[in-house]
């Protein structure tokens, strides 16, 4: 994978770096990658996810889903990043497995009913994702699965494995009926947790190649060093740092592959949660192209000059031919693919926004797979910490959702929470 | 429907608009009323739009689509507003329909190939929907889709009606054939077409109720008046725009409700598209509770003040109870179900957001049926009718978007196009 982040810069684009700019920021770079570096060697917390390549053990995880080799269907009951990692992945390469992987990431319940109407159970495998193995969605939604298991004739204890710390609820209750249980990497939170036991479980019982997508990653950890031009992942965390700097306070993450769309929502919980406290850090918005060309490329172009668009795709792709037309108008279709059209427009939006000043990082793959999955995901995760060096943030916790928890907890009488009392306080001028 | 704005006034946030200044808004709206009513009843374009309660022939969709009765699968061929608002309505009531509905709104080659092998032909009908007739990934992708279908021994003839204008090669091609057309809306862009037979010919085929549907909107039309409190579409478009202007540049979307997810997409649109020039516009953001708690949250109420969040819900859904768990952390689920563990979270979230003093506005909808959808589509269009009065742009127009298809279609061959060139110009600053 590589990016291209020429056309973030103000010879291009307002906002857009200074290539004077672009030199001092490296010095910046530098230092935050002794930092970095550091962090790693030490497997201090957070910073140990960019250690993963070298500590997660793949024989560990193949072994554990191995005994569920016979499954059809993948339920991941977890939430957040204990979903999204693994679902990058599995959506990624789907139409290379043959188990369908589907993610209890919320506690709709006509959702769930749905859902769990249409799978078959007894083919199906429960992998239960939670590091503290206390949260509420992802009890709640196994307790469900658990039950529906059951009444359906299936044993639950057979067909379940969870992946989560070593104290809590689910682990005691995972060692109580004998599950197989795959610990959580220490000092790695959620969403970094991709390439970890959390995001490569599910990988592995989609049969895709582990070994490929740690060797991915290896090569961008290989690669890390004391320059944004040195890898990547420290030109995107830095460009979109210093973007933002300059007003792009929105960074519109805009993959030109269906395939890809799950990672970009991946993105968005690693930019927000990591990035976004003291009143700073970037606003993710999640597009998909071409699609959203006919949706969102019209603010991009001419609303507020607030936005780092990043183009993603892969060089490479099975093509699909455009057949032939009896209509003279669309002549200049054929002997083209339908791949080679959102190519075509790819570069063609890239361009748009160039010539209206608006910046843009290209992020290319060369083509969707195990070893470039690993590679991207790495190079994020890097990215994200080099930028929250650069804004100076604590880049690994998420203490603004404590207070949600826990006036949710108090509503449902888990016991006396101030918060709570809040949410009856709530004033109301409703418009009918 | 209905919405609250309380927590959106400065009493409680910040950015937030004073009780002084909401009076003053509501002198803008009722002069912004005037010109609309006046657009509205000259059907001027654009306006039209808001008149399609009215307007729009039910009957007329029914029996078109009446001939395809046998459907098993509806495949919608169509992009941008020719997919979203159909898609809104159908994925919002799937559980009620036996058509599986898909979008081809992309032209990902690996996607449609594996959709196309996954679908019975034979039982699918097929819509193809295109105002002028000459979008290129629509065309395209009918093409590869009639090509599927001749290849299996489908008549694609038999199985394909569209949805265009009364010219344009589309027109042609389904005179040519004699395949049925549902005229497209005059004066209606695509964006706000959900309530005509660009939005309600898939509803048809589905076999949802579209005289609930347009019931749900004609209330909303009755309720227009010359006061943002006469009705929720224009008190939600005076927020959202007066949030704006006092720093909250971004809006997410964010629905408590799987089935909503794609009502985001379409907002998302409206929104972007009808407001983003002249370097104004809210940018929309989509999020999804409860899920988006573990992913965005954080971001909304510890990051830079500049987001409303707009929380969408139904008031009532059909429950699945939690059932009884062996761990004793997990007692406090007991007795309750994953709608009313979700809607525990949709009030702790508001909450947080206001204890943090972060504006949202609350959308209630009594439960997700045709009705209210309705009501819910019209009244969103009829906010992003006045916010585009408040701001001062042009609402119906998408000039921003030339620029790029004009590109494609020169590196495709179409024809000389300046701007393809500038593709080829492009500088480049690679790291990889």
């Amino acid at each position: 994978m590589h990016v291209d982040i020429a056309n973030a810069l103000a010879d291009t684009a307002s906002p857009g770096i200074s290539r004077d700019a672009l030199a001092r920021l490296d010095d910046q770079v530098a230092a935050a990658h002794d930092r970095i570096e550091r962090g790693i060697e030490g497997r201090e917390h957070g910073y140990a996810a960019l250690a993963l390549p070298e500590d997660v053990d793949v024989d560990a995880i193949r072994e554990t889903t191995a005994a569920f080799a016979d499954t059809e269907t993948l339920l991941n009951v977890g939430i957040g990043g204990s979903a999204l990692g693994a679902a990058t992945i599995t959506d990624a390469l789907a139409n290379e497995s043959s188990v369908d992987a589907y993610y209890l990431d919320n506690v709709d319940p006509e959702w769930i009913t749905a859902l769990l109407s249409e799978v078959d159970l007894a083919s199906t495998t429960v992998n239960v994702v939670s590091r503290s193995g206390t949260t509420a969605e992802t009890l709640a939604n196994f307790l469900v699965v658990r039950d529906a298991m059951t009444s359906t004739g299936v044993d639950w204890t057979d067909r379940t494995f969870v992946t989560t710390g070593e104290e809590g609820p689910l682990r005691r209750l995972a060692d109580r009926h004998g599950l197989p249980n795959l610990p959580q990497p220490e000092g790695v939170p959620g969403r970094f947790s991709a390439l970890s036991t959390v995001g490569l479980a599910a990988a592995s019982v989609c049969g895709h190649d582990l070994d490929a997508l740690v060797a991915g990653a290896s090569e961008q950890r290989e690669k890390l060093g004391p320059s944004l031009h040195s890898n990547p992942g420290y030109a995107y965390g830095a460009i979109a740092y210093a973007l933002d700097q300059r007003g792009a306070s929105v960074n519109a993450m805009m993959p030109y592959a269906e395939s890809l769309e799950t990672f970009a929502e991946w993105f968005a919980q690693l930019w927000a949660e990591s990035l976004g406290k003291d009143g700073l850090g970037q606003t993710p918005a999640r597009a998909l192209g071409a699609t959203d060309q006919h949706s969102q490329l019209q603010l991009y172009r001419a609303g507020p000059r607030d936005k780092l668009v990043t183009l993603v795709r892969p060089t490479e792709r099975d093509d699909h031919d455009i057949p032939e037309s009896d209509a003279e108008e669309l002549a200049y279709l054929e002997g083209t693919g339908l791949g080679e059209l959102m190519d075509a427009e790819f570069d063609a939006t890239e361009a748009s926004l160039a010539a209206a000043g608006r910046p843009s990082v290209r992020v290319e793959l060369d083509r969707v797979d195990e070893r470039e999955l690993g590679a991207l995901l790495y190079a994020m995760e890097a990215a994200c910490v080099l930028a929250g060096e650069l804004y100076g943030v604590d880049t690994f916790v998420q203490p603004a959702v404590e207070w949600g928890k826990n006036a949710a907890r108090g509503l449902l009488g888990e016991g006396d929470y101030d918060e709570a009392d809040a949410v009856a306080a709530k004033d109301e001028l409703i418009i009918e």
